[in-house]
């Protein structure tokens, strides 16, 4: 783990990008902690670290007032990383198919999702690995993400991972919903009721079929980016519950 | 309002029965309070408040902690009150319809709850015309209540009720899913995902009618009386966002 740049944020959160290996990312980290703190993992939705950046250092503020360190890394396929010519391919069939007013195949979806999945939840692991070696994180370890199938995957192979808030907003390939069964942390999954790139029912079914005796949804009013601030809240309290 | 009975429970909570005419009710406020407070109408499961005292007075005395006065009144044909021959007939055919495996129809479950609703709902509105007139009671007025479709006529009628928590667990008749629409009030609505005596789909499409901007639904693990103890302080905090 390389860090490239360090700077403190006016409140008190030390902001550090970092590489490791090819693959760049960013840790947050409290500066005022005297121990070992909690690491939530920040999941990114399916753009690059760049785009999507301001949302999320305000959850990693958020989650430092809060005594955690959060990190995320840049998605397979975004920001600067190489393309993935077949999840390009995919996204284009799925723009087509939405442009026409299609519904959209089995196929496309798991073209979409599956090797993105294949290939980050293995990076996740590897940079939990580098994080954890450093001195001023402990855990335990959340999960928290934009991209429900990597989030689902990384909890049934990763069990450093002890709670996990899911966005439902994403396409969901039917063997993720075979995994979702093997899933047993405690769940916080937040859908947006009314979510234009989301299909409502394929997220209820993702609740339905994760196996963990605790799990929760909650579902809020508006478009895809439209989270409620009580919202982010409660999401923060429910890792606060299970990672202090 | 005739107060039948007073006392002041462990932790600085008054507790007083009290009569309607011939409805009974119980009234909890803090005795603490130096100044009105907003009020809680506690809407009971369907069943008699001698039945449901427990659970009811845990809420009102976490309430009175976050500073609200809670009311309850006996439902119609419920406790001592005198039975409604109609209700009793349609809960006979729904017990013997789902002892018979059979699906229960649209016109049991208008049997069951159009007149229940049809009488309850103008004694809640007269409760709150006295319990508006004690001092020590302000405003604003939030409802919290076990017959989702209680809750949802409530709202519509009832200008002073600015809030409310619903818990889906109750046959919802078709003509209520069509007043849905015209509540406009913050909801949130609590669903108990695995509830056996709850049909999920229907609270789905219940929740999805609800003409409110803000409207939230909380699922959770468990059966029907086993809404977690943080999807509890959930609903809490909703209400004293709303009410304070």
């Amino acid at each position: 783990m390389h860090v490239t740049s360090e700077r403190l944020l006016d409140d008190g959160v030390v902001e550090r990008e970092f590489t490791l290996g090819e693959l760049p990312g960013i840790l947050w980290t409290p500066a005022s902690a005297s121990a070992p703190v909690p690491l939530i993992l920040l999941g990114p939705p399916p753009l690059g670290l760049r785009e999507v950046y301001p949302r999320l250092a305000a959850r990693a503020r958020r989650s430092a007032a809060d005594g955690f360190a959060t990190a995320t890394i840049e998605l397979p396929g975004r920001g600067d990383r190489p393309r993935l010519p077949a999840t390009e391919q995919a996204l284009a069939d799925l723009r087509g198919a939405m442009a026409a007013g299609e519904p959209v195949g089995d196929e496309i979806i798991d073209a979409l999702i599956l090797p993105l999945v294949d290939k980050a939840v293995p990076e996740w692991q590897a940079a939990l690995d580098a994080l954890l070696a450093l001195p001023e994180i402990g855990g335990p370890v959340g999960y928290s993400g934009g991209v429900i199938s990597i989030g689902t995957r990384l909890a049934v192979v990763e069990p450093r991972v002890s709670a996990a808030v899911l966005f439902a907003g994403s396409f969901i390939p039917r063997a993720v919903l075979e995994e979702a069964r093997r899933v047993t942390i405690p769940l916080h999954v937040l859908l947006q009721w009314d979510d234009e790139g989301n299909d409502r029912q394929a997220a209820l079914d993702l609740f339905d079929a994760f196996g963990s005796p605790e799990k929760t949804l909650h579902a809020n009013m508006g478009g895809h980016t439209g989270v409620p601030q009580f919202a982010g809240d409660a999401a923060a309290q429910f890792l606060t519950r299970h990672l202090t």
